[in-house]
């Protein structure tokens, strides 16, 4: 049985995140979506907002369960015994940055494996921030996001 | 049930490859080793030595088995019914030869997808090719390669 | 006709913001410089005074127009009926970053392109921040912005 | 007026290459698509027969013109008074490598200049060389050339 | 004689800094470790503490010295008649970067040179700030800084 | 007393290894110039022409001499008491093969390192090939090589 994680902030969940963690729970046994409570940023969506969102956009799979968590990530996995922690790589640039990360992890918990998936093309470009930016400017984000994203945006900015 | 594949001319193993393989069989259920014939290139090994020597370092990993193919890749994949291929990554500049690969390979066989692992920097230096060179000039190749790999080298080039 | 744009902050214009729009101007029968309104960040110059710099730095180009603009650059451009966004690229790393913005691009008006011109390496490691930082601490910046910005930050810094 | 040049060994032309030509002729007044000689490669396609298909597939496009040439591509730019010459860039490595010719070029011809589009995506994968390989052993080549190319090399390999 | 400059903000120290500074040690007679004095950044540590740490770790270098510097790195390096900027690279990342730096430390002052050490691939991964955050959680990390770093991080965040 | 070693082809020395060898030969105490004798390549000039032009070009240089070597670079540089290898980078694509170069090196001989500097933008995009393809077209190279080289290359090309 291979537990895989999918951690990230998922303020709000894009296609480009629901082609990855689809790719992922077609891989794995299990996939634990993992939503970040950092502190630090001020997310738009609270971690309840973006966790249902999650759960709403995700419930056809039936190996996919959504949680949150804080602290390192490593940690976290170790607790979940989970053996694989999910990437999405986009560019050349997030590989050298994704490098490094995996390095420490591998240090910090060498029973844990980082696997990366290519980014499909096709939503390589999306991203929380550029959706964000974009509902803010009344663009259509239909394409970028899932339908109850795109309506939860548009409340917000009153799109 | 998740079949992998790892493929390359493995010319011969180095450790880098068994590093990369045996964290592929942690993960997935069951791995294909599968050994490129290559028509136009002249490998130091024939084919039945590199398998020899696949086999042989592989054998206490009851869900790997060793193969040859010729052809197309994704051909060869959906042939064994695998649904992951498995890469391994180097560099960032790797990363840029294989995402093109990847996108040919999923437009020719969307059902598959191609999986990436950072090379462990203990091993991410090594190639068959480098060995080979290496052991041209009698340089101390044992802990690049595999025990059995070392001796046949050895005996190719009077180390 | 076509007409192509040149966005950013311009604060201040340098030396190799003058060259990537003179050669874009070479190419394209209209240039518009539009200078981005940043409510989030502090410039060191207010618009009027990037504007203002911009004017007399170009001048004599009658085929370039200087502007400013809020909101998305892709909006803007729609809106200027221009179909060429054009930018310069220092480095592999730039053009991650620039690849993943022309996509989104692409996707919200398939009838604008992004066009790349490789900075000159005689200017390429010219930056505003990295002029602003130089002028702080009194280094000569003659040669990396055109004199009525090297005039500007002297009364500025007390160079 | 603007002339630019889109060279290479278009052995054969793919959609890619088309894209390009296609996005190159929508910008610039007229774009020379220029088929290089190399007599050290052995090509799959005659220079005539490569000549004759990118004719046939460009002949909706007045601005376009089809020829081939041997020797610097620049001394060739020059003979053409063309200023611009077009690249097509699919990721960082490719730019690294495109930022060095055209630093050549810049030096031996500073009044040419060099542009490059980025690919796009849904055909950045594409290469002549990928797609031989892929006919060779009948796979469906059909998404990937234009019909008179699929024609062609489905004569060469009894796709 | 040939004196070289290793600076950073240090905050703190880490095995990865040591590694760099020691080999830099090896290849010049005489290397300056310039603690940056940032007045934008809120440190960890006081100057003081970074430098006690530093001159404690290196203490049995006899080659190696520790100061504190503010302004541009370029200015103070002239200041000290060093002709030698030592970096570390982890990454083609870290390249493009720093070789926009180097060019323009080039064209403020031609008689100091740049020189790129590759980290090792063992501390590569280790970066002040990331330590700081796994001490932040109270992770292991003996073999990411000298003891006495180690020592200074436990008391800071009871490890 | 640190012994560096800079080595290459040299078919024909350029201003970029000028560059390169002069700023080595500022910083360390002594730098080997090595020549490779590679038996699987046809060069343009015989070692004896290229170590001959080298000879000339660097004279000037007390603490420069000029050999030739085969074998693993490595084995040389150990043969020579060299403890540093210098290379010259010109871009990501570069650092990413010269990284695992570095790697194997560091393996093989632990008390040798590799030092990095990057290519002055203004010789960056010079190499022996480029020059050798330009000279054989007739175009002007004469900014490209040392004098001696020019002389050399219109001989052998007519220029």
């Amino acid at each position: 049985m291979t537990r895989a994680i999918c951690a990230g902030s998922f303020d709000p969940v894009t296609n480009g995140h629901v082609d990855l963690i689809t790719r992922a729970a077609a891989m794995f046994d299990e996939v634990v979506v993992a939503v970040l409570i950092n502190q630090q940023k001020k997310p738009l969506f609270t971690i309840e907002e973006r966790i249902d969102m999650l759960a709403q956009v995700l419930k056809s799979r039936p190996n996919v369960i959504v949680e949150s968590f804080d602290g390192l990530l490593i940690d976290y996995a170790r607790s979940k015994q989970a053996t694989v922690i999910v990437r999405g790589l986009r560019s050349a640039t997030d590989f050298d940055y994704e490098m490094s990360i995996a390095a420490l992890n591998r240090h910090l918990a060498p029973e844990i494996d980082t696997v990366c998936l290519m980014t499909d093309p096709k939503t390589a470009f999306i991203s929380s921030s550029i959706v964000k930016e974009a509902a803010t400017y009344q663009s259509n984000i239909s394409a970028l996001v899932p339908a109850p994203v795109a309506d939860a945006l548009g409340k917000k900015f009153n799109v």
